[in-house]
């Protein structure tokens, strides 16, 4: 019995879009007020969808406290409350769109969670602009 | 014309989580808080989605009064303001889990509403925790 | 890397729905309510899913400024604050269920997003009732 | 102990903006888009609170599935799937913005509900733009 | 100035509504499903409304952290994943009834908060269903 | 007939907490998290309360068109996408709380509404915090 289980997290953080090797006019052109020199920030709400099999016997297809913690202490203590281009390694250079930030989360929860799990994340930069990996 | 078309239910019900054939500390050690004996309790939120091939005379795949008809009769009747684990016939052995408690409504809404469409179902067990099957 | 792009946007709408083929008897037997004569409306909240390869330097799928501006030009400016059945032409003689709403979205925003594109439309009639196209 | 009870419900309804003894340049101006001649419309989102003294043995203010029934009978049943221009006593004269749609609701609430109770109500015309009355 | 400041939390509880010293019969006419004898649950949503002066060095009311943890170790320790009729001491005679649970949870925090501040209370037994003291 | 018409707005930005005649050590224990020198960000949801007399005519208090207008021009590019402590006047030396950008707002809209309206500003900081003036 194959079947889905999603949790639910959030972090605050500033970020400013700027690809390093185009010019302050490009950037501007490209990104608009995402460009802002001094940053803005989001809420950033996060879905992370944990695919497998259900353990027969407790009916549970992953402990949710586990899953909490992970989430908690490999994305939300890494990135809350941070600037994600001045205090993160992850995005020193990549460029923090939410597709990259997406991207990001799904390779550190997947290498984290183990084979036995599919996993899918949404980020939602705000209730109306939001991305999921994979498609 | 494919499409599936989605109706949101919701039930209140009690419940605990417990393996019949461990002992309490197998239980206390796995399901914690959800383990209580004297139980506890949710607003279960519900989500059925209906996929099918659209009426081309109608412009409909499902009359909604009939789907939400269905979901009332088959699956808020039943449990309701109920205790899952002493008060319904689906989980006086199945521990009630969010995963076991979605595999039952899919079961249920499957069989009733017919080989025509393919049902999924999600359950909220909060607005952070819930679960999809199939997956 | 592919990925998913989801914007939001809405708009509210006055319908009904009607079979001009059918009498009223039989119009009124399957739509109820929405039959209506002289309407009833909605706020459609809509949710359009855009899907592809993420431009590897900017690290985005789509400006999000230009989709929003599509939604807005090609939806939002062509249906809101409209009788979908009397002021468009997409619903003249096409019964405006949610089903042909969601399809009729899709189209429009497939063929102006371009093919790079594949796009997903989830349209709102309510809260509790909403479609998706395709499946 | 004087304390509040909420109770949400809605309704679906077309309307328009129009003031009767105005030109249609005066209305259009003023108006806009609400004053389309075929209509437009919403889900009206209804939030009612009751205030009064807890009965001291029950420990309720009121009788939820009384007020859940009186919401329906008084307001969903005479307004839900309605055309409130053409369709109801209230508006056949009376211009339904929300504020006055707000305001009938409480004159018809307040009068089936009694003067034991005082009341208050909450009318989304849209998630972002809603109306409460008493102020 | 003075400000008001919100945070909400919340718990998840089975309980049963029941009047002791009543018959079964009065029992089930008055409270009807919520009386059903294996209890049933919620997810209880609290919002806390915090009024005072502000400090004028820090531009704030109350340190959030504190609101944050004084609601979880008098309120959600208290009541979460419990059965509110057999596990807590509040409600061991008192109905728990929203209004009721409402009643002592502002009780509770008034002591715990100070006299500097003015509490409100507003507790959703169901997003539809809410009461607020003092009203 | 005095009743009050509400609008939601949101904008976008980053800050950090701080008192410039504090040392580093009671900035950081007294702000925690919120004090990252590099700054974090949230996404700002605005609740605006206009109370006043409806217009016995066009049955409206204000034109929510122009009150749209209004929080756009004097609020929304003012701080969205903005560094509120160095993109912005307000907040150069007074510190960005959300108890300080509640207050800052409701006298911009109160000194550009006008005396015949009453303002109450609801800030929501994340969606488990937010405060409001006048409490």
């Amino acid at each position: 019995m194959r079947i889905s289980v999603y949790r639910k997290a959030h972090f605050n953080a500033a970020h400013r879009l700027h690809v390093d090797s185009w010019t302050e006019e490009q950037n501007k052109k490209v990104f608009g007020l995402c460009n802002s020199s001094n940053f803005h920030g989001h809420n950033y709400d996060l879905e992370v969808r944990v695919t497998g099999e259900v353990d027969p016997i407790t009916g549970m297809l992953i402990d949710l406290k586990v899953l909490k913690d992970v989430i908690k202490e490999q994305i939300e203590d890494r990135f809350d409350h941070k600037n994600l281009n001045l205090d993160t390694e992850e995005f020193k250079t990549l460029n923090p769109t939410a597709e990259n930030i997406c991207y990001v989360i799904w390779q550190i929860l997947s290498a984290k969670l183990g084979e036995q799990y599919e996993i899918g994340v949404k980020l939602f930069e705000t209730p109306r602009n939001f991305v999921e990996y994979p498609a």
